[in-house]
């Protein structure tokens, strides 16, 4: 239904000069959700942005551009009046005006700021204060708050009174005088409490789970997913509340840090645009510096090989098998810090259990090896059809290079963390160049050992 | 605080025997979140399972038992009374209830639904009828339904009424009287209406999004991402409302589906277990397939080196570059993969983008290849002293190379997508292993040209 009220909309923004037809517009508009309203406004030429903008209500306008990309953003900024810009800031939830200050050059937040009531610029500047990917850079201002001495009557009669400015009022956080937090309770128990005289403090759950304004968003975001919160408070380092991040907030890190890992672990470089909004200079920027550093760090091959030119021309066939090996301690490899980075990242693994990783991965490493040998051997000698002792370098190679491949890559992510290195960027691309030099040693080594080249 | 509660209650858990002990176990056990107490679970001997959950109250034991992993369920079952095992079943969600009926073995399963009550068991069996992984299976039939014509009165009366039952309240859903779904409307909305005598059809947005049963989970959860709803209504085909999605599974879902990707695109087997969960033969199930199928897969490299084996031998300066091209040219497409994949996986991409695809892929191939070729053709003249003729070979199959991964790292996820594969199974080590053979022939072929051998 959605998808046809857009395809409408499509049809009479392509005629937007006709008067009579803003009317219908609205209308259409209405019946659409915000984020679908916000990738049509993406696709407008800017000076029709500020027209289509003027024509929905204003709730809807303010959900509709915390929705956009910065550069339509600012392009409607530029096109709005000062009284409408005022309009839209006022209506924004702070934490949306805060991202957006933070997005836009110095002379627009200078206009926004300027447009934005007392309190709103207080709560800005307040929020502006913490690292942008900390709790405190990610939390809103605007929570209900409830006193535990209040009955469920005061409370709701409260909640009735300031509800409407908060950004959820689901959860309501119970602070104490000095606004230390002292517990949580939702709406859900309010509103299905038969006993209207009871008091707060009987109501609310007192183990409160908080985070602290510094607390990264990736840590915040996984006691989403582990306890299942629609949202969590955030206090400083007095224990007093100053703040909640809700869910759609936690949510958005999650796959913005899932798709950070993904691009790491794929030797791209960051970005937090999709990939059609990208420029060719934002996409070679993320690709060609890990391609040429990946391609610097290949000179270790090339210099094994130079080293052992002599035994390579002496048994040609050799060469044949080398990137089947090394592909295939490339494999394994990643296999094991895929496995090791996406367990630190879910919380499964903690870099103490090193230990325990390193003897699972033998164990499994070898069972893989010698599977891989077996097959290959047999395939060898009867399809490749090259010379048993032959057959044997490749096998044995095979074997060692699984075993260290492995142990290398349940290692690296871990060492990363203890170093604070972001473990993601030790993944496939780095870990197969590791892996190539190790393997191209073992193989010639063996090489020379066992056909005595 | 938490974790000294869990130091405490695990020190206690040792001396489980003194009977004195238990009072304090239980008044420890509630201050902690259910899923902290479910990882204690996990790590108990069988045997005093159940000696630890009778202590616990109801409604936590119930969100405990929800949390444990199949294999605690069961022991943990297997310790329980049916009287004990009614209690349970009786206190959780229908989805969890539908959950471990499909995770059991056929005895358990019949001793759970015999002591469910009939009201439950209809609703399992209902939920049972859907796929798993889609819409109608990971809904719950607990929801909060109100009529359009009911005031803001007597719908706060309705859900005082039947809310304590719903997973959620906080979103309840209009339907008319044939249950067809017509709008929602928020707690939030009804608490804040000033006007109690306001009909659900006035405060309703009638404007719902909703899903169909059959709808992949996976389309479910990115509809949460997109639209930051805290639940989604399922209807059936004749637009009845039969159940919602919560948003706590959700996020449970796009975490496993990236957790999928992962694996998959490291050549991993499915596993929903944590990493330390998984037995030697788990692991080695998951991984070995896919390193013999790679392994196979790479003897078409090998046939191509046998068959230019005397150029080779002619020039033996060339084998020294190849784990250094075949590498390049494996990073440059795991690239374009992984960033149409993870782009299809948040919908920014769809299949019918391939031509911009190609467009944007080739340019920015083009800009990379041309870098590293440069950066690659002083290295080689200056460091590694080959002949400008090597050089170039090395250089132009380097261009070539990354053009051509970069199309086929760009091309394959949008093909395995139309020909309903997973498009994760494309990634990095298949590309790896096709785009090798690519590279080796355009080497060779290059070199043949350029050096006449």
């Amino acid at each position: 239904m959605s998808d046809t009220a857009i395809m409408t909309l499509k049809t009479m923004l392509a005629n937007l000069d006709d008067a009579k037809k803003y009317q219908s517009l609205r209308d259409v508009m209405e019946t659409l959700p915000a984020p679908d309203l916000a990738a049509v406004f993406e696709d407008l030429p800017p000076e029709k942005l500020p027209v289509l903008f003027r024509l929905c209500p204003k709730d809807l306008a303010a959900e509709i551009f915390a929705e956009l990309t910065p550069e339509t953003q600012q392009n409607l900024i530029d096109g709005l009046t000062d009284k409408e810009l005022k309009a839209v800031v006022d209506e924004l939830f702070v934490d949306d005006a805060t991202d957006l200050v933070e997005e836009m050059p110095a002379s627009v937040v200078k206009r926004i700021l300027a447009q934005a009531d007392p309190a709103t610029r207080r709560m800005i500047n307040e929020l502006l204060k913490y690292p942008e990917d900390s709790a405190g850079g990610v939390m809103t201002t605007e929570f209900m708050e409830l006193r535990p001495d209040m009955t469920v009557t005061q409370a709701m009669d409260a909640i009735r009174a300031n509800g409407i400015d908060k950004e959820t009022i689901n959860n309501c956080y119970v602070t104490d005088k000095d606004r230390t937090l002292i517990g949580v309770v939702s709406l859900r128990a309010l509103v299905l409490e038969k006993d209207p005289k009871r008091t707060i403090r009987d109501l609310m759950d007192a183990n409160v789970v908080s985070v602290s304004t510094t607390t990264d968003q990736e840590d915040v975001s996984q006691l989403f997913e582990k306890y299942g919160f629609l949202a969590i408070p955030v206090v400083d380092a007095e224990k007093r509340l100053v703040g909640i991040v809700t869910i759609d907030d936690a949510i958005s890190i999650l796959q913005d840090e899932a798709s950070e890992d993904f691009a790491k672990m794929n030797a791209i470089g960051p970005s937090d645009k999709p990939y059609f909004k990208q420029s060719m200079w934002d996409l070679y920027k993320s690709r060609a510096p890990w391609l040429v550093f990946l391609m610097i760090s290949a000179t270790f091959s090339s210099l094994v090989i130079r080293g052992y030119e002599s035994a390579l021309a002496a048994v040609t066939v050799l060469t044949a098998y080398i990137p089947m090996l090394t592909d295939a301690g490339g494999n394994a490899g990643s296999q094991s810090t895929s496995t090791i980075i996406r367990g630190m990242a879910v919380g499964d693994i903690k870099p103490h259990d090193l230990p325990r990783i390193l003897w699972r991965e033998c164990r499994v490493a070898l069972l893989c090896g010698l599977t891989l040998a077996v097959c290959n051997f047999g395939k060898l000698l009867i399809f490749d059809r090259v010379s048993a002792p032959v057959a044997l370098v490749v096998c044995l190679t095979l074997m060692c290079t699984v075993l260290l491949s492995q142990l290398i890559g349940g290692l690296l992510p871990v060492l990363a963390e203890k170093l604070k290195i972001d473990p993601a960027v030790m993944a496939s691309p780095l870990i197969t160049t590791i892996v190539d030099t190790t393997t191209l040693l073992v193989y010639f080594n063996i090489a020379k050992a066992v056909l005595k080249i």
